[in-house]
């Protein structure tokens, strides 16, 4: 009996949830729900029933996981409480500061329904959380750093897009390679936000544009880029499409710490990602706790969980034996 | 109500176990023990009992975790299901081969006193076994790779001292860049034992050894050095105290996998470790995971668990609000 998924939302992470569930296979995609009209969405898996979000309801009994892949700004917000009354389910909600919030509507639906609600799941907040969580847990005396990049920041290239004369353009976070060599050194440095990353654009403009204007705008602009040495390319539309049209990313998670007598020894623990698709990896770190949410729920238990409350082997589908034999 | 520490075995293990106590505000070393003479054992931290390990029996109401530190191939087997039979226990049992009939024997023992017994804690296994299972589950269609040092193996080092004509010895695992580099571009190459490490031995001799046999011995030694390229370096025994007397260890856990509808992309995960002390860090690594032990244990469950069965939460002091409003 296979673990049954549905897809809600069929945007580029839906598609990639689809792509993932074809990779594990004790999983099988059950149906895909969508807000715009069913017959006019094509999607990857043959047999595989497209429906209307309005009709969801009908299918509590043929789904086991439901995945939310929406927005958090305005979706998961709403979907996530709201769907944890019919289905177990996951979201991969973004927004670090809002996490709590998050956590305790979907917590009170979960709780009321009996059903198991997994949020913010993907990489960061995800698999990047967890290895903060590991390396601050065994080194009490240490330091975090956390950057991200080579790659494409959607809220930045979409800032840049907004500015008088752009028609499109595509915003690269880059971490600083001295930055990252004195943090793996063990050296513990003090780093500003403009020491960390750099931000390059690639910016398509009219043809009237004045571009010494949109560069100044996205240097000069505040929280995105005020911060941070920005670099700014015009380039045509095909040069856009050639050279940047995938969707990198990555980063690292490292953190150095003491440990001894006289705290005379240093130790670093690095982790990271060298993604060539972010929404497609992010797909695939859902899925496997899909996986977990299955197992929690036939478990008997409910309410709102995230990556830390999940024990590693829940993600496998090695039995305990198999993993102990195999990968311990 | 602080957890109460005990060490079972003061050797480099057990230090670095009382040197990671004093780091985590929410522990206490209740009292150490050893199978030497308690009177001749000086340990480092004041008013702390030194017991035979005879009288362990006297402490089962003083002690909420007992730290086992004795070695994989003799001590583990026998001391951790006896123990379990008294408290919850954790050690750091390293025989990979051996790891499921250890963990049959210290499951029945654990079961039957109701107590919780960990076993296997520490980098390599643990820290890598998590990483290596985290990793497989995002990635089903992937690679994994494990590469050891630079670091100081401590089996290999013995063997070289046991070889006719060797005073002391001091052997390095090293990782071959070339290796690590193919690996982490994605390429998922197939890579022999010799390519994947090399070996450098620090060699003490006696002054009328023969040195060319020696280091004969040394490279031909099988299971040892005969499959890997090795160095061997003649040196004083002044020069090795003063350049070899650490115990530096490290590594990296490296998957790559494929995603895609037609597995067109790479993502490349990578987990690494740089350490200035090999057993203060294990020991570090075991201290969290002891008051995952506790929290089982106070939980009310029981048997073998392994870090496979451990939610990183658990790991942490922080309550699950502020792991989710900090780390997430």
């Amino acid at each position: 009996m296979k673990i049954r998924i549905g897809i809600y939302g069929y945007g580029n992470l839906g598609r990639g949830i689809e792509n993932a569930v074809r990779q594990n296979p004790d999983m099988t995609l059950a149906a895909v729900f969508t807000r715009r009209d069913p017959a006019t969405l094509k999607i990857g898996t043959p047999d595989v029933p497209v429906c209307h979000v309005d009709d969801v309801i009908q299918y509590t009994d043929k789904i086991d996981v439901m995945i939310l892949c929406g927005g958090s700004a305005t979706d998961l917000p709403k979907q996530t409480p709201e769907l944890a009354k019919m289905f177990t389910v996951i979201d991969s909600f973004d927004t670090h500061a809002k996490i709590p919030e998050h956590f305790a509507n979907v917590d009170t639906a979960a709780k009321e329904s009996g059903k198991i609600a997994m949020i913010s799941v993907g990489w960061d907040p995800g698999m990047f959380s967890v290895n903060r969580l590991y390396a601050g847990a065994i080194l009490p005396e240490g330091k975090d750093y956390t950057f991200w990049g080579k790659g494409v920041s959607q809220g930045h290239s979409d800032a840049i897009r907004r500015i008088e004369g752009v028609l499109d353009a595509k915003q690269y976070t880059i971490p600083v390679d001295s930055a990252l060599e004195a943090v793996r050194s063990g050296a513990a440095p003090e780093l500003t936000t403009r020491q960390k990353h750099t931000r390059e654009c690639f910016v398509v403009a009219t043809e009237d544009a004045d571009k010494a204007r949109i560069e100044k705008e996205i240097k000069e602009m505040p929280n995105y880029f005020a911060d941070y040495d920005t670099t700014v390319h015009f380039i045509s539309a095909e040069e856009l499409a050639r050279n940047h049209s995938g969707i990198p990313h990555g980063g690292f998670v490292i953190r150095s710490g003491k440990t001894g007598a006289a705290s005379e020894n240093t130790h670093v623990i690095e982790y990271s990602l060298k993604l060539d698709s972010n929404p497609e990896f992010t797909a695939s770190v859902i899925v496997a706790y899909a996986r977990a949410a299955y197992k929690m729920a036939l478990a008997g238990d409910c309410g709102c969980k995230t990556v830390f409350d999940v024990p590693p082997a829940y993600l496998s589908t090695k039995s305990a034996e198999e993993l102990r034999a195999e990968l311990l």
